[in-house]
């Protein structure tokens, strides 16, 4: 029996995330554990399940979804999620998968090559999900994957916002590729599959449990670089992800929301403990996943002309009346700067433009500055 | 000539923040500094200023207000203002205050001895001015005078929140305390000083000018233990106050925002760049100030049930049905768990009450749990 059959058949019969089973292919190859489970048969539930399997129905239910199965070693499985072997167990659950299978145009290994996950709350706010959806299609835009898992609310956010980008996108399952969870993103998924890739860990037929969830959390921190949590009450599945992505040591960022969000509570402990850095945009995102890549757009200019002044001079400047003009002599008075210093900062100001002498020698603002500066200073 | 009425003096004809001015009274006393500029006379502008100086005015307009003067050693100096001589300049203002004008029904130092800086944009949004608001109050009932800087925004929302607390508040003007900056807030100062203190570096009569509302944010900081920003557009007088506070090496929080919003811009880099805590509640910034003291409120329990069971123990417990009930036999084949394990495991979960056994020997959940947790789990 060969590696793939082998795999294909763990696959059907063990659970996601099984730990003991996916450190037993890990030391004597899937054919030989897939053995041992025949042998052990009846004494065992695993192998009671081993002995009832038939390739034949899982095969012809694929087939008709022209779904893939892939294995370590094909060109389509990514490589990182080897990083799974030895990982640090969370919930219990650990281990490379047996294989994934796998939906649509996109070719997996490529996509989650250069990925991001982006996940959050079920029950998200309509900012969460302006915050997600934006996000996404900027990530996409830069040339990453976005991936999540495909739930209502953040995830599905994400999901749409990677689908109006220019990088296809992944949702990974925690059901079988048939049996659409929630049953309304059928068509987000289908619209996924057309660029992109729909994963599951579990054949087509399975329907998704807490614990498939929790398995299916462990493959998106893994697959990808970073994970950014968008909105996430106390408890929350994403929650859960972001522990993998941190046992994984990959990138854990967070969006920041209004403190008087239940939904921001997660994020902003995650910031505080440093678990996750607080994020605002793509771009800072890249800065995480591409230390020697793009940076991210420069922030808005802070400066103005007054910022460049020294004390006495930005004295003097304020002396200038907003309205009307006035000498050096009442200048050096208004500012307590001595005259000698204030005509030299005067000649000095008037150099950068930001103040003009009229034809009676008194000191004026410029008329653009007038409406330019706010008065007074803001606080 | 005294101490005080050389403080005096100089208070009325030195900008706030003079370096130069606060270093030679930190040296050779004030009235060496006064009797010095006495004798520059027409030379300079502060010897022409303090040879016209004449404290009677200034004083019978401090006496209207009910107003004090207060220099340091007095009782109600905060001893604090100390650690700004030597301090880093800021836009090149620094040095202690010459005196201090006063009027209110509050103790300065016994205050500002406990206080919290509350402080931001002017421009704020209902958000921020819902924050700054609970903020003050929480941290007001907690022990801790809330100083801010009377201005539009978050500074009044701040005071407001503040006035309802049992602690009273401190605002710190960038004028005369006879000339209420913003106009419409002289109410609200009014309201201040019933119990707490309003405080000038200014005597009476002064108007506010850019240069002065920076010397008023460096006393924000030096009389407060932390400066909390709330809203800070890119562009901020609450951000120099909080350049102030880590030149002074005070605590700096910042509560984040919507990240859709320019007003948390600056919050959100302060935290990225690690300069400020993120906090989201009066009880985080308390754990800042009083390392020793009072711990914040623990936060909500994230604990379930579930969370104490181990992976085979999870895999029993789901395979339980939402409704009707199964025999250990089946839940053995349907969990993946052998049966002698499952019969543990199921004495285990019942002993915690998180499964029935009925008169049939079949499994079923208790009445409770099936309404208690959502299912599927969150994402």
């Amino acid at each position: 029996m060969d590696e793939r059959e082998a795999r294909l058949g763990l696959s059907c019969v063990v659970e996601p995330g099984t730990a003991k089973v996916a450190a037993a292919i890990a030391e004597y190859g899937a054919g030989e554990v897939w053995q041992g489970l025949l042998r052990l048969g009846g004494r065992n539930t695993l192998g009671m399940r081993a002995r009832e399997f038939r390739p034949e129905p899982v095969l012809a239910r694929a087939a008709a979804l022209e779904a893939r199965f892939v294995i370590p070693g094909d060109p389509e499985w990514p490589p990182q999620l080897a990083e799974l072997d030895g990982c640090e167990p969370v919930n219990g659950l650990s281990g490379v998968p047996c294989g994934l299978w796998l939906q649509g145009a996109g070719d997996l290994a490529e996509l989650a090559g250069r990925s991001v996950a982006v996940v959050g709350s079920r029950a998200c706010t309509s900012y969460g999900e302006t915050v997600a959806t934006e996000l996404a299609a900027d990530l996409g835009d830069a040339g990453f994957s976005v991936v999540s898992g495909g739930a209502f609310g953040i995830d599905a956010a994400a999901h749409r916002g990677s689908l109006v980008s220019r990088t296809p996108g992944v949702a990974i399952l925690a059901a079988g590729l048939d049996q659409a969870y929630p049953a309304a993103h059928r068509p987000l998924f289908d619209r996924i599959a057309e660029r992109g890739v729909l994963v599951s860990e579990l054949p087509p037929g399975e329907h998704p449990t807490r614990v498939r969830f929790l398995g299916r959390n462990r493959l998106i921190a893994a697959l990808t670089q970073a994970t950014v949590l968008v909105e996430a009450a106390v408890r929350s599945g994403g929650r859960n992800t972001v522990t993998w992505a941190t046992s994984l040591r990959r990138v854990v960022a967070a969006v920041p929301g209004p403190v008087t969000s239940a939904l921001s509570f997660t994020p902003h402990r995650l910031i505080r403990e440093a678990e996750a850095v607080l994020v605002t945009t793509a771009g800072e995102i890249l800065e995480l996943v591409s230390p020697l890549g793009r940076p991210a757009a420069r922030p808005p200019s802070e400066h103005r002309p007054t910022d460049d002044l020294g004390p006495d001079e930005l004295r003097v400047y304020e002396a200038v009346p907003a309205r009307g003009s006035l000498t050096a002599g009442e200048l050096s008075l208004r500012s307590g700067v001595v005259l000698a210093s204030c005509l030299l900062i005067l000649d000095e100001l008037e150099g950068r433009g930001m103040v003009l002498q009229n034809d009676r020698l008194e000191w004026r603002l410029p008329p653009r500055q007038r409406l330019a500066e706010p008065l007074p200073f803001d606080t």
